[in-house]
């Protein structure tokens, strides 16, 4: 209970409120009441929850000002801090430790001027901008100037898209891009009734999540409506004065459009780091240390435009997600008014996303960008109940684990499905966070009551799964996998099979698994099998069988409801 | 893709399916398709849903079949196991290595007979059977045989209860014991229209948490009009006939009961192992080693018989839970006819209950615990909501971390609350089972959406504050601290306070947090300070501000919300 000497006053100036910089400035108050902390914002919001923006246009928060996470007004009261919006940093000078400072035009006030700033530490926190292609739709009208071709980063940008929508004008609406914020505002608008083409250069949505993982989103949207172009690009924009009315895509389809969003992706906002010659990181970030210093030991930088350590390959890497970015920014406030913190750790790019009824989460690598990143990777995929099978309302959920064949280590996971995706994949981040293998999955001691969970977690079969192969006692198919000229055994039930028989395989032999050791002499040991059941369950069992008998057997990864990506298969 | 040697035949006796005797049967099985495998179960049922047993009694599951996990037609079917119900092992012959076989009377059917049934390997999943205090309720008749006299261990006992429910000769019943199958009962018989008085010899319903976590529990009890008698012990059973019709307690009240349910713990089924002499551990369960073999290296234990290593502890403890009996079941049978396996892990004993809309779930120790453990623990609690409060529907939740004090380490974790607690507990287990520490919880990577989650997880929450504490930074009241003669500072506005006065708190001086800076000569920094908010952040910032003006200060744990276990005042 010991109170504390007092700490030495330090000027303090943070870049951007929203990406990092508020819990700099707060964590910097909390640990130094004599710092003065100056915190520029070159909007009208400090602070704001920028991932509720899709779900206030959409109706599902009604309420604006709950968007407003913590006002200028409130940042002062509570924390002394010296908020400056509606004024942007654009510039540094790192020898003077000044930064030049703009006073943004008020409608109706007075005309710009710039300052300048002095600073003892200097945080960074500018986040990332929106990307919009600059294609001309007019003379002289680049798209990203027509009235309602818009991007979601901020609330005037939500302002304006709801305004559109709830001018009920919107009839139509095209979203270019199916990432997060893309599949996000697919929903929403649907919400409110209007048609919705969804546009990816990808032949896939979420380009981040292996292709048959991204499957069951697909299908929720096409179930809700909306209609999907994959693999095709926006070519140009059609419009009439300066309203988009439809897109041309690659394909030369055309969409008519009263609203076109673009969420295909952002970029740093590295301006100023890269003008005041600070290192900039392989990915286009700011260079930072384990305390978010950047290669000046005085200046900070945190959040979207910085690179953070990714843990599956120890590298640094721009991150945009915003738990990442917060936690950055509070341990950086604190080192630069204490000259001491916490080392920020590793981050996994965890996230999740809802869409209609399924959702989606991921951590780490997928085997797909384990092969960009040239890390080998294994994987094995299972497909189970969020809760015991026999209590009402279970959902399936597909769960895949990516990890190194030699050791086992958890590189990554995807879970696809309804309830309980979220607590997969934390669970799973939690143990990727110390290092974790697959075979620490299987012994992880997780809640279960029938209405959270099974005795054999998902997590603990996708753990046994991955523990069997690194352990030569299975060998998985991938789900995807070309089964031509393989021996292929389908060892569901005869009414199984004919209601959805395995997809992409010719020649298929059927026999279920509780016949296969009296009917062994129907196969033939000497061809390379593949077994194939509704999740892999049955899969595993034959394959187990076939093994003791001498053949050489695969398992098909996530069974008939992987490979036919249908999850009522089970 | 190499196919496997055959494996050498051995002959594997299991006792009892249900406590991770079946999960011992399939893996071996699956492991060894020339291993002759006999699965003794002494009731009907060689492998039934346990936990579910309460949902069908109340009609949440309807389906009675959904309960039987594997039948022994499905598993002499699927696994070619020799499976052997109605037939009770009564002995063991380690040195002949044979056990002997009472064959129970089937009605109408055989007499009872005996015979000897030799093995190599004998794995013992004889379970616990629910403990019945030994109240003569009239002469020559023990309350265990009164007929609505019941505890719930098997189908059979499901069975006799349902039919009594569904009789509608149950209007009132008296469940004895507030653990985890005494809270599902009074919830699915209050499902069921009867109206139900639980008694509970210690103060609190769920004996296994701290106090103040138990508290919402209760008051979801009383809001179901369940009538709670904590702190009373059962004195007499009175009967007509053969009824029971009313209880009588210690503290000379009464309840009429048209039904009574023991759920007052189990006793494991250890007679078998200790009349062959086996070795017993401290908490009376047979003692195994990492593998679950007994001093015998022949003879096996898992499941609630048996004394896995208790993770905060790293000693042997009985564990009576449904996941750690199945997966050493699965590691038993793979070593019992392999040679080999994985080591099992410690267990952590995490559970979880729902009752009515509060849910609660544990892992590792409270308080309490360590205190009776003889483990040096400190502890915090954060109140929280489970997903961003701007996302309508967010619940609130209190999470309570328990750690050392010295290093940080994760000793355990009680969170109570509506969605989402079982997540958070699943995460905090899983940084547990790599020994990690209340640091490593603030830099978690987790999911976050507005439907999941918030940048600040709860989990990052109740880190932070842990890690401020091992810092330095911050140090807590306990919840139920006695606060007499501290100054007292609640943070809070009027507004709130007039709604909810701090509770056992006199001379509370009220400064908003926001005027303290500026009112601070209304405060004693000479006198120790408690200060408090509703949930503890605004006491953070209260207290940070007070310590950097030489107060020797603590901030309430959780806030009044805790204090006056009302999880409305966030």
């Amino acid at each position: 209970m010991a109170s504390e000497s007092k700490s030495k006053p330090v000027r303090l100036v943070i870049v951007g409120g929203v990406a990092g910089g508020a819990s700099a400035a707060t964590r910097a108050r909390r640990m130094n009441e004599d710092a003065e902390i100056i915190l520029f914002e070159k909007d009208e919001h400090v602070s704001f929850a920028n991932c509720g923006l899709p779900y206030h246009i959409g109706g599902e928060i009604e309420n604006r000002d709950a968007l407003v996470v913590a006002s200028a007004e409130f940042l002062r009261r509570r924390f002394r801090l010296d908020v400056r919006t509606r004024e942007e940093v654009v510039s540094m000078n790192r020898e003077k430790k000044t930064v030049t400072v703009r006073r943004h035009a008020i409608e109706g006030g007075s005309a710009e001027a710039t300052y300048e700033q002095p600073y003892d530490k200097l945080i960074l926190a500018p986040g990332a901008s929106p990307i919009v292609p600059d294609l001309p739709i007019a003379p002289g009208l680049p798209s990203v100037d027509a009235a309602n071709v818009q991007t979601l980063r901020n609330l005037a940008d939500m302002d304006r898209i709801k305004a559109l929508v709830d001018s009920t004008k919107v009839k139509r609406a095209v979203v270019v891009g199916a990432g997060y914020i893309g599949l996000e505002m697919v929903e929403q608008l649907r919400r409110r009734g209007v048609d919705v083409a969804l546009v990816e250069l990808q032949n896939q949505v979420l380009p981040l999540l292996d292709p048959e993982m991204a499957k069951p989103i697909e299908s929720s949207l096409r179930e809700n409506h909306v209609e999907l172009h994959l693999g095709v690009g926006l070519e140009s924009i059609q419009c009439e004065g300066t309203n988009a009315t439809a897109v041309r895509l690659s394909d030369q389809s055309e969409c008519a459009a009263d609203l076109v969003i673009f969420g295909i992706g952002v970029r740093p906002n590295t301006q100023l780091a890269v003008e005041s010659g600070l290192a900039i990181g392989g990915t286009g970030g700011v260079h930072v240390d384990q305390f978010s210093r950047t290669s000046d030991p005085d200046v900070y930088a945190v959040g979207d435009a910085s690179e953070p350590i990714f843990g599956p390959t120890q590298s640094p890497m721009r991150v945009a997600l915003a738990g990442p970015a917060n936690r950055a920014g509070r341990l950086a406030g604190e080192h630069a008014v204490t000259g001491k913190s916490q080392p920020t750790v590793p981050v996994w790019g965890t996230s999740v996303v809802r869409v209609f009824d399924v959702s989606v989460a991921m951590t780490g690598l997928t085997r797909a960008s384990a092969r960009r990143f040239g890390v080998e990777a294994t994987s094995v995929t299972v497909v189970a109940k969020h809760h015991a099978g026999y209590f009402p309302g279970a959902e399936a959920m597909a769960l895949k684990l990516v990890f190194d064949p030699g050791d086992g280590k958890i590189l990554g996971a995807q879970c696809v499905g309804g309830s309980g995706i979220d607590k997969r994949i934390d669970v799973i981040a939690t143990a990727m966070h110390f290092g974790g293998s697959v075979r620490d999955l299987t012994g992880l001691d997780l809640a279960y009551a029938p209405p959270f969970g099974s005795a054999k977690d998902p997590v603990h079969m996708a753990g046994f799964a991955a523990t069997n192969l690194l352990d030569g006692v299975e060998t998985f198919a991938n789900s995807d996998a070309d089964l031509e000229g393989l021996q292929i055994v389908d060892v569901r039930s005869k009414a199984e099979i004919e209601k959805a028989p395995l997809r992409n395989a010719d020649g298929v032999i059927h026999i279920p698994v509780d016949e296969l050791r009296d009917r062994l002499d129907e196969l033939d040991p000497t061809r390379p099998t593949v077994v194939s059941c509704a999740v892999g369950v049955r899969g595993h069992i034959a394959s187990r069988i076939l093994r003791q008998h001498g053949f050489n057997v695969q398992n098909l990864s996530g069974g008939a409801t992987v490979r036919n990506r249908c999850f009522d298969a089970s």
